[in-house]
């Protein structure tokens, strides 16, 4: 079967579906909402959130598919890449090169604190020139970072990578160690995952073989993040778990607000602004010049985000 | 007498303890820590924060004065701007000009819904090569826009103004109006105020002038916001108040994160990231496409807000 973008759409919307019902079923308290947006220049979305359920405080799971004139820095970006000039520019209609995007974007901030934050991207982009690439990654932000539990879920990443191409997980997972840091910080977001942008065919890889690839990790978050939280949602906590939470919570909100590209990118265009803030926590704090207790579990999670 | 930047930052020095002791006495409960740093290429600062008072639930007095080579864009900037095109580049001595700049910055995130949030910054900075300029401004953040109090606070910052220059306060008006303003969201941070910068000796005014200008509105800061303190601080409020000013803090997150410029300079050029961040509330929200009740303060504010 030919991979249209329509059919990888058609996909995406699907799973979309199944990684709410997943969720629903791991929350056991609330629903997503279900939310349908169009947008003017072209495509739209469905946004479905969560709130104040029992496991997850604040939760998106958000699939859009947009298209339309490719915008100005799109096709000049690539001029500069290109192996051949013409295609990015105007064409001999003098009509500008269509772009289409389509993706699933997930963030998920738990009640406990000893649950970790979820963040999940998978995107497909293409233009009228040809031009087409996947893109996405699966990163985890514990408030605490337990060893067992990190193992885990690079083990389970490393899992997805490994079916489908030997050298995918090292790279990928370096390419998340670098994207996932706030500088000002000197510290990881959290303990990094996978991330990979602009798979085409490189590497021995086929474009349908990163297709296979970028869809096993779009089906392999759910999985992995209903045993985390199954395995820490019943474990107890305290006022000062639930204040260091809120401090992550704050260099989260510092690093999406700060570096992240998805969001500069989309409150810099126009996009939907409720959508890209999604991210953001339902309540983050900042204390000045926090400095957690020596010995403390907080002190050995921040050593461990410190970058040497 | 001459003005000099050691009298300047003298100055500052002594105004930033009066404005503490005026906060402290508004606030009757908690007091300013002090806190000297010094940074490693020259200068230094001393920062005094206030937590969990009775009025003030977190604030920030600091000043700095930091001096060194001056970095790569500043001198590159200038190029453009300058009328003789030698003196920012380096001299006959192969030495890099030197910058020297000073200032005190202050936000005030108060306890209580009904007082607003204040920030103030003035700042000098001056080069090796004779390049000198004043700025600064005083804006307003109500998480409830009191008709009365917006008018009062204008008047005071008019007041200033007029003292000095007839045009400055419609000029710095508009340009406050202009910078507090958070693009993705289409609403101004709060009720704008003054904003200046690089004043030197335009507009009929000479440098002495300005000075004097800038020196008042340091000295104002303080009587304006202990007024609206005093007026609000013991108004009622409900849980409801509080989850709308938690809402607002984080708008002015979103502002300080996304478009501060100081706050980018501070972060891109390795500056005290604690006291660049100071400016963050103790504790803001996030609610996925809130809205406020029809015909509601809330929403009355929120209209007042959006740019038409």
């Amino acid at each position: 079967m030919e991979i249209t973008k329509e059919s990888i759409a058609d996909w995406l919307k699907n799973l979309q579906i199944q990684i709410c019902n997943t969720l629903e079923k791991a929350d056991g308290l609330k629903n997503f909402t279900n939310e349908t947006w169009e947008r003017k220049e072209g495509g739209g979305g469905i946004t479905r959130i969560i709130n104040e359920g029992s496991v997850i405080e604040k939760g998106g799971v958000l699939f859009s598919a947009v298209s339309g004139d490719a915008p100005d820095f799109l096709y000049k970006e690539k001029e500069h890449t290109a192996t051949t000039s013409s295609p990015y520019r105007k064409n001999e209609m003098g009509r500008l090169p269509q772009f289409f995007a389509t993706g699933i974007s997930i963030v998920i901030h738990p009640q406990n604190p000893m649950v970790p934050i979820i963040h999940m991207n998978i995107r497909y982009f293409e233009m009228s020139n040809g031009v087409k690439w996947f893109g996405g990654g699966i990163d985890l932000t514990p408030h605490y970072i337990v060893e067992e539990d990190a193992i885990f879920f690079h083990n389970e990443l490393k899992k997805v990578c490994d079916k489908h191409n030997p050298n995918y997980y090292t790279k990928f997972k370096k390419w998340a160690d670098d994207y996932f840091f706030i500088p000002h910080r000197n510290e990881t977001r959290g303990i990094g995952g996978i991330f990979f942008d602009r798979l085409n065919s490189d590497d021995e890889m086929t474009f349908e073989k990163n297709f296979n690839f970028w869809k096993d990790v779009g089906t392999g978050f759910a999985p992995i993040y209903i045993q985390l939280i199954a395995k820490n949602k019943h474990k107890p906590f305290t006022e000062k778990n639930k204040q260091w939470q809120l401090l992550r919570r704050g260099r989260y909100v510092e690093f999406n607000l700060v570096y992240d590209k998805g969001t500069q990118f989309g409150l810099q265009t126009n996009g939907r602004v409720e959508s890209i803030l999604m991210s953001l926590p339902k309540f983050a704090s900042w204390e000045y010049d926090f400095k957690p207790e020596k010995n403390s579990e907080e002190e050995k999670t921040l050593q461990l985000l410190k970058r040497a």
